[in-house]
């Protein structure tokens, strides 16, 4: 069949059969199929949808684009975990060495900064010397060794995700629940594990705004990881607020080793001890939920985790010893701090996730363009967070830029990001779980 | 604005303002918006469709895209018919003369075969030596001599009409009303033109196949050209089956003498004539339906018409003698009778249009591929038609080609195009007027 033909059949809304997917996305791959032809299926798809099996379909031919790593070397049952993307969310960096310690081989594979959502590849970059462009077999060692790796997506893990998401942003294909599923299932699968936790933010400062959109990527990426044989559990987690108090890359670094010192913020170990547990569920670990917990608990307060870290760190480059001196870590050419200007003593009602995410880019942060730079110095930390209380000229937050002119546009953008007044009944962080 | 965000609007289902039309349009000539930011916009505009305000910006934005002719040498008011395409459609060889040898100047540009329908500019260089890349200046020149020119588009005409255009079937967006009228509506007003008169066709061997497709696209046409100050009137005809008895390019040239020598078939000369009547209305010329096509014959009877098409042929670099002698157009290799195999006699119920046109592409006269070379001597003629009585034996039609094997092909692909028993009362080719 014609590519014309098989983008004619989805714009008349009819579904594709696994085998005109499959064609479809060889063809993106091998040029057959032109970037104008794919961005046509892509609008098509987005405006006629996919329904489920379809959508297996496409993450599997999208999968089996390159090489899926076998990981014969790590022999224990291996997952991962995915956020859909959140402001502060630097989950992954704790997550990954805790649940490894714990005994579960976590071979981990990330993403950069998207729109106003951060990064883990930037923020492990923010170590100095670290290295998150290991190969194939370096990174298969690394899980064998010391049980978890964290790396960015190489060329030969699902080229096909790599020219159709270059696609989307440009051609206004992304807010797509089926074409959402596919690339990160695709690239997740590709890294060889056995199940996956997904974490899908909802809210304001998440792709997902509602509750309804966040359920139904949630539903769609468990009931296509089921149809591939590959068992996904979803947590419908809130993102209205940053997670924790600082949002950026060495900021965040930062944080995760307070986390792992012992000294995290509570939401921030809330949402990570509950993906770990699922983590240890999902490889048959632990007795129950509270076994599980405990057992992460353990690894944390027994300073496993941070050794895990620590060796993450020198496994892939960077040095160490930031572990313990977070000094170490680059610091931002301009610093401000952001203060409440009330004349009386107020509570935090709620901080702008999506306000403070914007902000974190203007300073540095992240990127406007795909071709920037990221400053990994840059960010925003001293967060404060609903429910404390703030007297006046307390600090609210504290910017961190290369220069003056970049605070002043972060600050501008934080504009209301703060609003005071009674604050709603702190509710948990886990909405829902799908699985 | 952004193009991505552009795209979201038409992806979500606005109405696009005329400055983001003409900034789009723009963006496409410039390189500024790139083909899969095209592509993904022209399948949201398949999907989510335009109004006809949007139609009429985005053409003028299309028109405005390169030079506009103005034929200030030609003083009268000058008309040109577009047809949307058919099977065995000369009416353009036979109206151009004819209504330019009525007083009005037709300055015509025309497309090639697409599909199973012919195209005007591959019949007219089946003429020995006609050219149809006459630039602009020369174009202008000889519609003020001799009252017609007959070209291609050129290169400065609509560039942002030819690279939607390429775009269009590759993508799966070619059926579409307001972007088929955009770019018909484009073209045909960048040639310097006061009116125009449409030939929408609507059945079998159309692209429109039902009556209210072909309405909406004519009453589309039509608001648009009144929106943009030209006014123009549609005429919907039957294309259930060719028009005339040939299809194909040098058979179509031989059928166009006849027609000017007084010999046309009557469905061919019919739709010329409603056509021409239409052409000399919009110029004010005849007093009414009667008198201008008198005025019409009379041009006929007189020769004038023949003498016209002599001269235009001459001037575009031809042989003017073929309107005299026919037999020096190219002749085929191989020439195939298909006769009627019934044991007796029997009268002719239809001839499909769809497949005659398909198989006149498969023996050589139009293209399978865009870079395809034509046959002009390629084709078919001698067709019966409608209403016919064969007897066992009787040539049905003449299939010429290059050689025995592409016959072959064609007399497959003609299949069951005859169709034998009571035939259906004549009705009238001309279906609907609308303007």
């Amino acid at each position: 069949m014609r590519t014309q033909d098989l983008i004619a059949r989805k714009r008349d809304g009819r579904a594709l059969a696994p085998g005109e997917l499959k064609a479809f996305v060889q063809g993106v791959v091998s040029g057959d199929v032109s970037l104008p032809q794919a961005a046509a299926m892509l609008m098509a798809m987005v405006l006629n949808g996919l329904d489920d099996t379809e959508t297996a379909a496409l993450t599997f031919a999208m999968l089996h684009s390159g090489r899926v790593l076998e990981l014969k070397l790590v022999s224990r049952y291996k997952v991962d975990k995915h956020s859909t993307g959140g402001v502060g969310d630097k989950v992954s960096l704790v997550l990954a060495p805790l649940v490894a310690a714990a005994g579960v081989p976590v071979p981990m594979i990330s993403g950069r900064s998207l729109g106003h959502t951060g990064g883990t590849l930037d923020k492990l970059e923010a170590i100095p010397g670290f290295r998150t462009d290991l190969e194939a077999d370096e990174f298969e060692r690394q899980v064998a060794r010391i049980g978890c790796a964290m790396i960015g997506q190489t060329a030969e893990l699902a080229p096909a995700d790599r020219i159709l998401y270059g696609l989307r942003d440009a051609t206004a294909t992304v807010e797509c629940i089926p074409l959402i599923c596919a690339s990160i299932l695709s690239k997740k699968l590709a890294e060889g594990i056995d199940a996956l936790v997904l974490d899908v933010k909802c809210g304001r400062g998440a792709f997902m705004k509602s509750r309804e959109d966040a359920r139904r990527l949630a539903r769609t990426m468990v009931e296509v990881g089921r149809q591939l044989g590959k068992p996904a559990t979803a947590l419908i987690t809130r993102m209205d607020e940053p997670l924790g108090r600082a949002a950026g890359n060495a900021v965040e670094v930062r944080e995760t080793i307070a986390c792992l010192r012992g000294g995290g913020p509570s939401d921030l170990m809330e949402v990570t001890y509950a993906l770990g547990v699922e983590m240890l569920a999902a490889a048959g670990v632990g007795e129950d939920v509270a076994d599980r917990r405990r057992r992460l608990e353990s690894v944390l307060d027994s300073g496993q985790a941070l050794d895990r870290f620590r060796a993450l760190i020198e496994a892939q480059g960077g040095n160490p010893a930031v572990a313990d001196d977070p000094d170490l870590l680059p610091r931002a050419g301009a610093v401000r701090e952001v203060r409440y200007s009330g004349a009386q003593s107020a509570v935090v009602r709620a901080v702008d996730a999506l306000a403070v995410g914007e902000c974190a880019v203007l300073l540095g942060a992240g990127r406007k363009r795909e071709s920037d730079a990221v400053d990994p110095a840059a960010g925003v930390d001293a967060l404060v967070r609903a429910g404390e209380r703030v007297e006046p000229g307390d600090v609210l937050c504290r910017l961190h830029a290369a220069d003056t002119k970049r605070l002043d546009e972060g600050e501008q953008r934080l504009g209301d990001a703060f609003a005071f007044g009674d604050p709603e009944p702190a509710a948990s962080l886990i909405l829902e779980r799908i699985g």
